[in-house]
């Protein structure tokens, strides 16, 4: 039996990722990548753990669909993430091509948005606000932790 | 007996390991990191051979450099590059709080200077036009040879 999913689905699975982050001391944040309606990638920040900063859940989601696919581009591709990307990934989502970016809660400090959407490719579909509450409940209770 | 090397060095340095890249195949970009007075990493493009847009030069070398030192962040290091950086290494460095920032040609197109230095770290210093001849000669060449 075929199963459909849908953009609450994939979401979820992006915050369970987030949530894993959490778990391990890190910024949470997480990404799946969908191709075909299947999580082809995975990923969680992790740039305590990699001492890295750019090892961000897009970035590291981003490597392993490229690997998984055996090819550079994403352009069929849908990016589900719990936190709006980061200047550096969207500037890794453009040069990827992306089809399509999903994000929950928005960031505005550090977020692409305030330098608009041309910072991705310009056949890069955006949604976001998709479950943004609980993201922003994940990310308020950590740094609230941390304080 | 001390050696002082200056920007030009390492600019050549950097050049070096964007000839490499060229050799390969890769766009020829080249990147170092410098901490006082030494070289802690090396990078060149190696989108191709990685299967990954995000192994630029510039990210491959942050990498390296912070294993190195074993902490994210280098504000006592300067990185040299023969290209300026697009916006996902901009982003990258700017999480990365770079001391200095030493690039040669411009890139209109892709780099993230038409978004000003706002998208570096504050107090990241920023000098370029090092060398630009060559790395643009370099870059011109790769891609004459592409068509």
């Amino acid at each position: 039996m075929l199963q459909i999913y849908d953009d609450t689905y994939f979401m979820r699975q992006a915050l369970q990722e987030a949530h894993r982050a959490a778990e391990q001391g890190e910024v949470p944040v997480g990404a799946v990548i969908v191709s075909q309606n299947r999580i082809i990638a995975r990923g969680h920040n992790q740039t305590e753990l990699l001492t890295d900063v750019t090892a961000h859940a897009e970035i590291i989601a981003l490597t392993a669909a490229a690997d998984f696919l055996g090819g550079k581009y994403l352009p069929d591709c849908t990016l589900y993430v719990t936190l709006e990307p980061c200047v550096m990934c969207a500037g890794a989502l453009a040069w990827a091509q992306l089809g399509r970016l999903v994000y929950g809660a928005s960031d505005e400090k550090r977020g692409f948005m305030r330098y608009g959407k041309s910072m991705l490719h310009p056949k890069t579909k955006v949604e976001f606000g998709f479950q943004k509450e609980e993201s922003e409940q994940l990310l308020k209770a950590f740094f609230k932790a941390k304080r």
